[in-house]
């Protein structure tokens, strides 16, 4: 898949992020890169800013929950599927402050598989999977990291609305 | 403690947030009720809403975030403590999603001690202490929790400023 064919997708996701949530859309969210693997989303510092100069933890762990709900919703819709993506579980990590803007990148985390994701998926309609993202530092360090549980679950088709019986 | 003396400077840390945090302010925070043991931070539903007509995770866990630190600041400010207070590590789960406006409270942690905190704090300028927080759902049952670690650090004061030899 070549650069553009993934993001054309990924544009159009925070798009609709920014238009359906008003916080991304306060927080200035932005795409950066984009690929199979790997989906970045961008910060910039002055609306995330906190009461001391630097990124706002709430800021930092929604920008990473928006990263990885977008790596698994992209992943869906390349595979034609249609589905509810949530997040269930995090854990969060803020280990320096972070005085520019900033950026989180998102990926499946170690032992997660997205075969199995999409073989439990068919077999279930709904299946879960660990993402880990991060927020690099200024030295290139991690500043922020988010482990994170999504679920999948598939859209049940609306009912083809028929006339009631008298 | 009466109430009056615990909600007046819970609503200026509240208003402070808001006047601070951009965030805090797109989220419309405010105060609910506060005493020794417990804040309480509410959230309206419309600018937190996500895609799917819900509570925004990112809101919830801010909500959460700023609630648990509002906690452990009022706590050190009753005790005359100028401390930077910012939140280390998180565990959250998202639980049921909530459909109208929404609240955090906060409390200690059920085997965290405050005395042990400010005991640490004495001796070493920083202490670290657990919290928990919860955003109740509509049934009563928790819609959203969060166990989080807050790290207070005492001020140091700016040195006097003296004119340099020449």
């Amino acid at each position: 898949m070549t650069t553009t064919d993934t993001q054309t997708p990924a544009q159009q996701l925070v798009q609709f992020l920014r238009d359906e949530i008003p916080l991304a859309h306060a927080m200035d969210l932005q795409l950066g890169t984009v690929d199979n693997d790997m989906l970045s989303l961008l910060a910039p510092l002055p609306p995330n800013i906190n009461d001391k100069g630097c990124a706002f933890g709430g800021s930092l762990v929604s920008l990473m929950t928006l990263c990885g709900w977008g790596l698994v919703e992209l992943a869906l819709r390349r595979r034609g599927e249609d589905c509810d993506v949530f997040v269930a579980e995090s854990t969060v990590r803020y280990l320096a402050p972070l005085w520019q803007d900033f950026r989180s990148e998102a990926r499946l985390a170690a032992d997660a598989d997205w075969n199995l994701f999409f073989h439990t998926l068919n077999a279930r309609g709904r299946a879960r999977i660990e993402v880990a993202c991060v927020v690099p530092g200024e030295d290139g360090q991690p500043a922020a990291t988010l482990s994170a549980r999504f679920v999948a679950k598939r859209r049940v088709p609306e009912p083809v609305q028929v006339e009631q019986p008298v």
